[in-house]
């Protein structure tokens, strides 16, 4: 099933800039191949859910295993069964 | 205080394809004046805190005003007191 | 309008430990007067559309001027027409 | 790696009412033993991460086999390295 997603991971006591954190969580999920979209409020990703799941999981634990402590990340996942969706297919103008 | 904000507005109970309500939520967004970007997941809004505040909810009223009877409605925030962010600021590549 | 919300205020750089910051935002949110319920991710409200909108921005705004430098802040508003909304109608168990 | 989690998964298009759709959803997360709590905006999970991520997918994927055409999912999750958090160790009153 596919599935049109977002993430956001937000590290918490890591300083008030997070860049270099959010940019390697970018990386990570770059990594997986999925078709992915950086914005101003999270990555924009689009692929299997099962993969999507399994990309977000990947990044939180890469950041962890190199040394942020503590994280918070917000996901949406947008599925249906009628047709195949697709980022661009969202994008109507 | 300016604030980089993404607001996504599912109408619930308006059929499958919600992509006319999800326009017009938008257009309401761009009437503001504020500077909007749509994408997969939403739109992302930057401005002043107070009028992306309203700007959100003259959205969610528009929406019922004109018929849609149900809504969730899923916003995000960033502030910052130690310089004024900029929604290009946060697009490192 | 009555909507039913849930705001989540994550300060960034404000050190590991959140707990201060999240003790004193849902202060600000119960000064409100709106019927609130805190839980593990977040705080719900219930009260008037333009009501909850204010209190979450008074939350942001306190906290900023209290000395926390960075916020992450997510709400989730649901809304509805045809019948007024209730927490408890919520909880169905 | 321990997590403390939230799901909210909206049905669009499954009519204005929901409960059933939620009901089931709650019942699939219950049913992997996790400690689960409902609450008025979504239910908060407090389990492995790996275990958090697959009780979600399962959830998304058993309404969409029961007929469900179109889901947006909303999850938070939690994560932090310098202690095993716990959902009763964020309700501080």
């Amino acid at each position: 099933m596919k599935a049109i997603a977002e993430v956001q991971i937000i590290p918490i006591g890591a300083g008030v800039s997070v860049r270099k954190e959010v940019m390697r969580a970018h990386e990570v999920l770059e990594e997986s191949g999925l078709n992915i979209t950086l914005h101003a409020n999270g990555s924009n990703l689009e692929g299997d859910l099962g993969e999507v799941m399994a990309t977000v999981q990947r990044a939180i634990e890469t950041l962890h295993a190199e040394g942020v402590v503590r994280l918070s990340s917000h996901i949406k996942i947008g599925t249906r069964t009628d047709k195949v969706p697709t980022m661009a297919g969202k994008l109507f103008k």
